[in-house]
């Protein structure tokens, strides 16, 4: 550092260099000051140290892993070190011994989509998706979920096409299809003989799916149904596979015999043959390029005169004979438009399961950095100070933790409702997934974000992960049902329960609104600190808020319709009530699920920490929907304690945040550079190292 | 659609599918019934109308351009036909005549920063940054303005790699630098004979600039500063053109003298030879993928006892004379160190202006769409409805465009003060600059996450431009200053102006603090919808939130401090006050340039429109901030009244919302497919036109 020594050659110069890395290291390593205090020398703030050293656990984090991700904790593992292992996955060492595994997002979407592909025939290898789909019962079932949520973890393109090529392209035939199909498709989709899409969506209709206008019109003749796309807003659109690798399809068209329109019904057909080529009387295009998920290769179907043998109609709801005869179990068209629409409920519940995971990637990378990230003094000369150690900073990420854990609990309510279904549960797991699947994909992109900006600049290198999961992830609000109209759906069907027990004045029963036959909960007029975060408090004041809330919309649709509007008209003009009343439902429902985990925990300080977060989550809830206060649920004197009891949360917390976020489980190779030791990760000597 | 028919030749059917779409084409155009009424066709809804068919415009968009604009409109519309002129900026043809112009995001990020930079050089070539540097007056810089935001609407990378060049190593120069500076570098830049950069932000210190490490010693014997990166912590990150195109840096140092620490000062110094290659004593890397702005080349800087002569340092400040003496004609270090963080001012104008145009991209598309796409119906049988006339999308978009309305006028605001600076302003610049910087990038996030979602699956594609906008503005947030750190900057500032108040007991002056001084504000028990629109009514209101605001901070800094917090540890456990307070000030800011505006027009359509804008752009900002009702500034019963009249205005501002985003003054070629005929841009007959 002597100013006027002149400058030598640049290989001595990095011999110094490296030198000098090694004896701070060695410095270090032997707990030496590695600073010397003068002017000259940096403030030791700047030197990295393991959040490790300085946090200490007060509960077990694998205890608290092991409720947490709900089931299959080894079997996850398992699955991590398989991808770990592989030169596919892109191992890339950074700083000293940690190696990290990412896509490369650099690659043209042409690569990305081979470089999924070929990882997926590795983990088919490995025998990752063995009895995804000839496996039967409920633990299959969720050791599948956890292995996606694993795989999810690594990359969402890797997770999209496995999830069409399985819970779409698979589910369709499994749930739509009869035995014939069964013998003839599902071993082959296992094993990659065949690879699947799920042509439903159209250019002109998605959500509405009823609305769609491909026609399928049944030729007795030859016994096939003539398929065709009629207009150009009926091309089939954003079908992940279709434009490289699949070659079957699932259609979703209206099926016309005789004249008569018998409503949407679902068909096998082959869209490319053994070399890749596509077949006669189908015309494929690329969607091209997106702001995320460019490892799915997503394309654009049109059929002309597209012939299918009749076999091919995906016959357990209805049947064509070979006459022509239309016949069906279920005489009521929406119900069988309702019936083929059963897979996206599987969608869904992956959906929101996955997102609750992602959150907990960002968080697991926000925590780590803020614990090790200093800046500014707030004293002159002091030490910089740790991020996490600023109350704004707390107040940005503890409460998504908070919310994430409560979300976490329920998606392993939702998977286990979902893998006992019965066919009296359809109407339940239908509300209950399009709930959580619109709130828990949110709440991943609103952590993403703030997780993004809590790490700075660090946040937009693709390398550190939270920045490329937001692109990566954003389609999760509006894929698979649009968010707000799952929403729509969740407060209409509570309507509908309303009203029935209004006609039937029979007690409410299901969904958790049995509370309404009680009397209504009384919130005292001054909460304490003890009060605030007593169970019953909380349950009472969610319990009221979405009593209160049905109540009201329903006196506004009846208001709207006395008025002349339609129902439908009526409804619509409810939605800024309709929309609080599904958040509250849904709040209410997580909160529960939180708590009956708490429940199952024998007192200590696991226990004691859950407790922390409960509260912190409900109370979180409470500040930020207005409603609370706007209908009067809470004074507004309370409403202030609510407000400073979440301070006095963060405060609770902040010693257990890196335990917390250590029980994610997310294993540090999927976590990023800005986790651990960025300075030695961006360090001069491990430049060539990659 | 014969469905007996065997399927003919493949040619045939292109000629045939041809034929009908032309005869459509020409069936469409004369008026006639496209599709009969029958089982077997689409419903009519499907056939896209373009909005100016059907939308009526009250008022002349162009007159509202002018407003919205503010200045040199005719200037912004050559620099667009600039751009579409060149081959360069990838002209793509979509669907009949419609041209659409964008950056290839499907390329590495190595193609997009040459891609970026052979922009540049025609962009050069055609005449557009001349004067940029050379030039003087507030007319030049407010044209130079334009020309950046226009820049901007092409391309984000396009912006910041000109930002980084003309705004930060240009402006140190004119900033920091003196006569000799000026006339050595200043034309050069201009011209791109030398290609500058700025080393300010490293690995360990970004926000907090006086923290950094890089440590320049004079050596009185060569005259020359030795600049030394003496630790990992200390290496320029993020530095934008370092990776690969800069010939020259500024560097930030600290500067060191006889052992003695002088602050941090600039240097000029040479990174690369006219060939490209690193200069001795200096090492570079790359800083890697990043989410967005992949077109710039943000690299990492080591300095090894570089030496530069003594002129280099930037010395309009202060000085090192031959033999190590040094002078400033500013006494007070943190006065100094405040001097040298002035050009970071002009980057923040530029942000701010930069991220409404944006906004106003994202709601022209997703408008247009949401006046073309229709979903659902509410009647059985009856036509689908417009996304824009269902009253939850108006209650998305309206309320969004309202606001950017509103901050287009605080935008032009902000450039005038900057464009007429004097000393004296240089606080108010800062305040304005920061609170404005901050508040007008999250409502960009915040309307492009919200137009992204409004229209679904299409708003992920990257043709459609919202998505792609989102990842390449996201570094708004937090570059320049994380906009959490400078609203707190604000806070304290405005408690700054309190407490001298305060002690000098004289009037509040200034930063539109006057309303301080009057009688508080009395609101009407019972609000009306006339009063709810009135410029009294809303200017009282948010006056007396911040008036409110500000004694509730200041009283609770000060409860902090006489229980022993320091004066910094009590104003960052007053966060949340903070943050609200900052909020209250931007927004009565915003609200009242939005007013004057509106003063200037003459009664008539166009000032009519404005009014239910401005009233929007209140009302919506009432009813997002829970204070008013948290802290009663609005009664229960008041604050219901809000809501309702939000609903309200949704429904009055429809028949304006073309207009309005027409006023935007985008043109068609930097909107997207999505925005014009979607149908006929995805219709495989122009598919292989691209």
């Amino acid at each position: 550092m002597d100013p006027s020594a002149s400058s030598s050659s640049f290989a001595a110069d990095q011999v110094a260099r490296r030198a000098a890395v090694i004896a701070r290291h060695l410095r270090d390593a032997t707990g030496g000051t590695p600073y010397a205090s003068s002017l000259l020398v940096p403030a030791a703030c700047l030197h990295y140290s393991p959040p490790e050293a300085s946090e200490k656990a007060s509960f077990d984090s694998r205890e608290m892993r092991r409720l947490m991700d709900g089931h299959d904790v080894e079997a996850r593992d398992w699955l991590f070190r398989v991808m770990e292992e592989s030169l596919l996955f892109c191992p890339r060492r950074r700083g000293g011994e940690k190696v990290f595994v990412a896509p490369d997002y650099n690659q043209t979407k042409e690569q990305q989509r081979e470089a999924t592909m070929r990882r997926i025939d590795y983990l088919l290898g490995r025998g990752v998706f063995d009895g995804w789909l000839t496996g039967r019962g409920p633990e299959a079932e969720m050791k599948r979920f956890a292995f996606f949520e694993c795989l999810g973890i690594y990359d969402h393109s890797l997770a999209i096409k496995l999830g069409v090529h399985f819970f779409l392209w698979g589910a369709a035939i499994q749930f739509f299809g009869t035995k014939r199909h069964h013998d003839k498709w599902l071993k082959d989709t296992e094993n990659y003989v065949v690879k699947g899409c799920f042509a439903m969506t159209e250019l002109g209709h998605g959500s509405n799916v009823r609305g769609i206008e491909t026609i399928a019109t049944y030729d007795s003749n030859t016994e096939e149904f003539v398929i065709n796309t009629p207009y150009e807003s009926a091309q089939k659109y954003w079908i992940g596979g279709a434009a490289k690798h699949a070659t079957h399809t699932i259609i979703f068209s209206q099926l016309h015999i005789n004249g008569a329109n018998q409503g949407v019904h679902a068909f096998i057909a082959q869209i490319r043959d053994a070399d890749g080529n596509v077949c006669p009387n189908i015309r494929i295009a690329d969607c091209g390029h997106k702001i995320g998920l460019n490892g799915v290769d997503n394309g654009r179907i049109w059929f002309d005169n597209l012939r299918v043998p009749r076999e091919n109609l995906l016959n357990s709801v209805a049947d064509v004979l070979p006459d022509g005869q239309y016949v069906s179990s279920i005489k009521d068209p929406d119900q069988r438009f309702a019936a083929f629409l059963a897979p996206l409920t599987s969608g869904r519940v992956n959906i929101a399961v996955n997102a609750v995971y992602i959150s907990k990637v960002g968080l697991a990378i926000a925590v780590r950095y803020a614990l090790t990230r200093r800046a500014f003094s707030v004293s002159p000369n002091g030490p910089e100070v740790l991020l996490l150690d600023y109350p704004s900073h707390q107040r940005r990420l503890l409460p998504l933790i908070a919310k994430t854990c409560a979300m976490s609990c329920a998606a392993n309510f939702l998977k286990s409702l979902y893998v006992k279904r019965t066919p009296e549960a359809k109407k339940i797991i239908h509300i209950y997934s399009s709930a959580l699947k619109a709130t828990l994909t949110w709440h991943n992109m609103r952590t993403l974000q703030e997780c993004r900006e809590a790490c700075g600049g660090q946040g937009l290198k693709t390398e550190n992960r939270i920045g490329i999961l937001k692109g990566e992830f954003d389609v999760q609000s509006t894929f698979e049902g649009d968010n707000n109209i799952l929403m729509q759906q969740v407060s209409k069907a509570l309507l509908g329960e309303y009203i029935a027990a209004q006609k039937r004045k029979k007690p409410f029963k299901g969904l958790g609104l049995e509370h309404m036959n009680d009397p209504c909960p009384v919130i005292p007029a001054n909460l304490t600190s003890c009060t605030l975060r007593s169970i019953t408090f909380q349950t009472d004041l969610f319990c009221l808020r979405e009593r209160d809330l049905l109540n009201r919309f329903a006196s506004e649709v009846s208001q709207y319709q006395n008025h002349g509007e339609s129902k439908e008209n009526a409804v619509n003009l409810s939605y800024q009530l309709a929309e609080e009343l599904a958040g509250a439902f849904t709040e209410r429902k997580i909160l529960q699920t939180f708590m009956d985990n708490e429940m199952t925990l024998p007192a200590g300080p696991l226990k004691d920490v859950l407790g922390l977060l409960r509260s912190m989550y409900a109370l979180i809830c409470v500040e930020e929907d207005a409603s609370f206060i706007r209908y009067g649920y809470l004074s507004l004197s309370n409403a202030a304690a609510v407000r400073k009891e979440v301070m006095k949360l963060c405060t609770d917390l902040r010693p257990h945040v890196l335990a917390v976020v250590s029980s994610f489980g997310i294993p540090d190779a999927f976590l990023s550079p800005i986790a651990f030791d960025w300075i030695e990760a961006n360090s001069w000597s491990f430049l060539n190292t990659d």
